[in-house]
């Protein structure tokens, strides 16, 4: 993941244009990947698709014809979606247009007008302070003019049309976290899942921030009915600790699912309640949808210094933290596609395990004791009430061995499975 | 308010009598009271109206002819509904008819007597200490016949024939927080409202305690239905903090919206649940009715140790306290009157409030940024389930943020109001 | 108590044979016990009544042929349910079929083998390490053959059909908290509510754990309609404090009774979520059955290091534990009987109950006030939707003070009976 996050790194990407269709292509050497292209001027719910944006050069030159802030070095320089300019233009001006970080001087700030035009660069405030009182060379070579919103989608049958949505944005240019660790978890959960066998449909969705979701909301509204479970993918490969922020339900099976993942993660992590800010979980909550859509990050977004910042970069982002993130993305997977609900074929009185051999059964175990409990759990509370996370959560064991004690039930004809409806 | 006070003081009130016909006659300046007169033997569920009792005057004199306990010094020296005596009595007979505080020597206690014939005085302890076994004249000239029970009520009609009750007792002698204070914040919100443009009515009652509130109650058994909050008045001058004890139902909208207000205060405060013990609200509330009637106070009654005593006087109550009481109530009324429920006209996805100019409204505001996430979470939770206190409770922003967004979004057609229908 | 336990202590019970039938008819000496036999074979749900055990004699004897093990010391010290053996054998085999406690050296270990065929001895840890490498003559004389299961049931008829089980397991050989504390605490609960006029219908099982449960739950599948509150009895004679372990429902009536009462008593206790492990409770609450079955104990089972060890012995039970036992089961069982919904006559407002001379009815007791505040909880609460038990939970009150202003009330024509209806 974390090689592919560098061949991603310094793409200029934005909310349209040729940066996310490089992106794409990258992403579809891994997953093979469906791109849908827009057109702008499309209305999609209370929006507008805007303008395709590309930029090819820009610079500031100084008096001596000095390149002092070059988007060729850190596409960060120039204002996202900024409008072309090649003129002369007096410190005085300039600065209007000119953006920086105070409380962090070398670090240059990532700023953006989707929908004001409007020209500028960032830069260090250690630069900007530096600044003589002259004439300066600016230069922006890009172009906003009518072309395509770009997205991609992978969709993944299962054996039921029930689908897991998983969404992550593709808009930011060279920023790591926010959110090339999302594209590049994202992309390896779809290619691992493409290998199994699988319960749910899985669909994933790189899309552009806010409009994007939007668009793809307006475009495929008949499909919402079948979305059960989602999850937000941003911010997964910074060191902090992970947090999970809730759906706006509050109580729907990802949030329990999650929940229960983090608290046996044997780590510290942070659980947020929904607020209509955020990322595109914002378009999937709004009240017309309200989709069963968290989001599971490490720190969430706007709570690291480094947040849309230069500082966000390559290093901030750290391998292990990246792959823990997979593997608890992986985990909350794992318990979604097995938590089912069963009924006890015998509910009166317990079976009689022992001559069954189902109490010997995990003697290898390090925890064989808690298998075993495990067995009682599964079969005093399969009566079609409980889901086998319910299980878990009521007996304080982890999933998997509620999953496991299930099988061996289910082998002995103990268990069968009950007809479970989806609310 | 603190003036009125001091020119309702010295008058010598009981449950019936010339002293609440007075007293009536002072707020009947301020606000337009009907005052109702309900005859003794009236039958009012359980209970019947009293026998009128009036007083003109009241002393103890020892052996030299010195009055050493005087009704026109202070009224509370007679016990409150004392029948008539002039003669001569002995110490040890006197004694029998005196109550004292030995816990506070040289306070005078507040007793009455509605229910049981009875004549005595209260004194300070210290006095009863020193009194000579000798003989004593004891002169009390009050009366105790048929008349009436004198109650005012003012009723202020708004847009809804749905009420908000405002209860507060006028049963008491000289004694200021308990419940002059009552009294004049009642008389001074009620002069308020009447300049206000108003959706629910407000129906205003000065009433004796408890066969007060059951006489209303009685003769106005109809009206109860319309009756949506209410509130019983009781003890708001003091420089205690602030303390709400909670409707019998516990989850009442005036429940909400106490709590939510001295939550949001930046004052301490205290909650108390219901209990079937204290002023009005004990009527109020029985089963029969179970109206949602909370109480908001500062100390509540028993608490503080003035309580019931001359020093419950002019200068135990603050005129800081009770402007601070009166703008907690406005304070209440103003969330309940603003508290709808709203429809978001465009609730697929967020409608674009950029475009609208809704993100720069808010630019003169100290907290600009809570302003406009104001507007995200009214949009998101406007779907027919959630009052605007809702709203305010789940996001953890003040009702005035809330609100304010309300009126800007709900000025751009984004929100239309819902029905509301009173549980 | 403590006597009856002394008499029963000797008998080397099992789950089925001639121990129990003596245990049986000594406890029948205290209540009409009917004994039931159920004959090996016997199918009931997914188990087979076993075989019937029974044993005369055993002993280990060394090489000089002193016994060194010997049965009729202590039973503790053959494998209940051994099969016969008379032979010599070598240390080495001998050694697979002793247990011994490693980390309590004195203790001899109580251990069985129902569903195995198996011979065995239990003997005190320091010995098997002293034993010599030679040959014993090992002897079991016990029998292993078709007979019956025994148990023991006493019905009592109350005024309602509804009925409260109390089930207490009669298997255990020489220990005394687990489980002679529990046979002679039913068997004194009987005894003293057979005196008693009772509401409720009592029904007292007397059953070998786990298939005795289940045997009686087969035999009679359509009385258990019936069961509206239950307790097994287990552990209730060692010096440690009151755990209740509630009903797979969580929410029964029996939970917040019990919960009310340890929470009234002055004392520590423990309140511990249902498990489906533990004793009979697993039977009853399975999912087919659900019976609203907690367990009331001191020192719940497998907590305290003397369990399922000689050192359960006479010496852990203390005759005050046991006194205390009984009296928070009767108080349990003084709850249910009395925990009733009643109907205010008078609901709209207060009754004047100082004109029925009510408030000056407790005036001998030491908590008069408190009296006095139960008659305004129960009449304001008496509106059908709650019980005396709810009343006193929300009051904060004990049940005895919520219980006498009732009984108060209702004789003053202030409240009539709800008819309260079983879930």
């Amino acid at each position: 993941m974390y090689q592919l996050m560098e061949e991603l790194y310094p793409i200029c990407r934005s909310i349209t244009g040729d940066g996310v269709r490089e992106t794409l292509q990258i992403l579809a050497k891994h997953i093979p990947l469906n791109v849908y292209e827009v057109p702008s001027g499309t209305h999609v719910f209370d929006w507008v698709v805007p303008k395709e944006w590309n930029i090819r050069d820009a610079y500031i030159k100084n008096a001596k014809g000095e390149k002092i802030v070059d988007f060729q070095n850190l596409n960060l320089h120039v204002l996202n979606y900024s409008t072309p300019i090649n003129r002369k233009v007096k410190l005085t001006e300039l600065k209007e247009h000119l953006f920086s970080l105070p409380e962090h001087e070398d670090w240059v700030p990532h700023r953006n007008s989707y929908y004001r035009e409007e020209w500028g660069f960032c830069l260090a405030h250690r630069q900007l302070k530096s600044l003589m009182d002259a004439e300066y060379d600016v230069f922006i070579d890009s172009s906003l003019e009518d072309g395509y919103l770009t997205y991609g989608e992978y969709f993944l049958q299962g054996e039921e049309d029930n689908e897991f949505l998983i969404s992550t944005h593709t808009c930011h240019p060279s920023l790591c976290n926010d959110n090339l660790s999302g594209l590049v978890l994202t992309t390896y959960l779809a290619k691992v899942l493409t290998k199994m066998q699988l319960r749910y449909s899985y669909r994933f969705l790189f899309i552009p921030s806010t409009i994007g979701s939007i668009t793809w909301l307006g475009r495929n509204e008949e499909k919402l009915s079948k979305i059960k479970h989602g999850l937000v993918v941003a911010c997964v490969g910074d060191p902090g600790k992970m947090h999970y922020k809730k759906t706006r339900r509050g109580d729907a099976e990802i949030d329990k699912t999650v929940e229960h993942v983090l608290k046996h993660s044997g780590q510290d992590y942070g659980i947020l309640e929904f607020s209509p800010y955020g990322y595109d979980e914002r378009q999937y909550s709004s009240p017309g949808f309200n989709l069963p859509m968290g989001s599971l990050s490490r720190t969430p977004h706007g709570r690291f210094p480094e947040y849309h910042t230069s500082a966000d970069n390559l290093d901030f982002v750290k391998a292990d933290s990246l792959a823990d993130s997979y593997s608890k993305y992986m985990a909350v997977i794992d318990v979604v596609e097995h938590n089912k609900k069963y009924l006890n074929t015998n509910p009166k009185c317990e079976p009689q395990l022992g001559r069954r051999g189902l109490y010997s059964m995990f003697g290898g175990k390090r925890d064989a004791n808690l298998y075993e409990l495990a067995l009682l759990w599964v079969l005093n509370f399969s009566d079609g009430n409980f889901s086998l996370l319910d299980i878990a959560e009521r007996s304080g064991l982890p999933f998997s061995y509620i999953n496991e004690a299930t099988s061996k039930l289910a082998g002995h004809g103990l268990l069968t499975e009950a007809n479970l409806k989806h609310a």
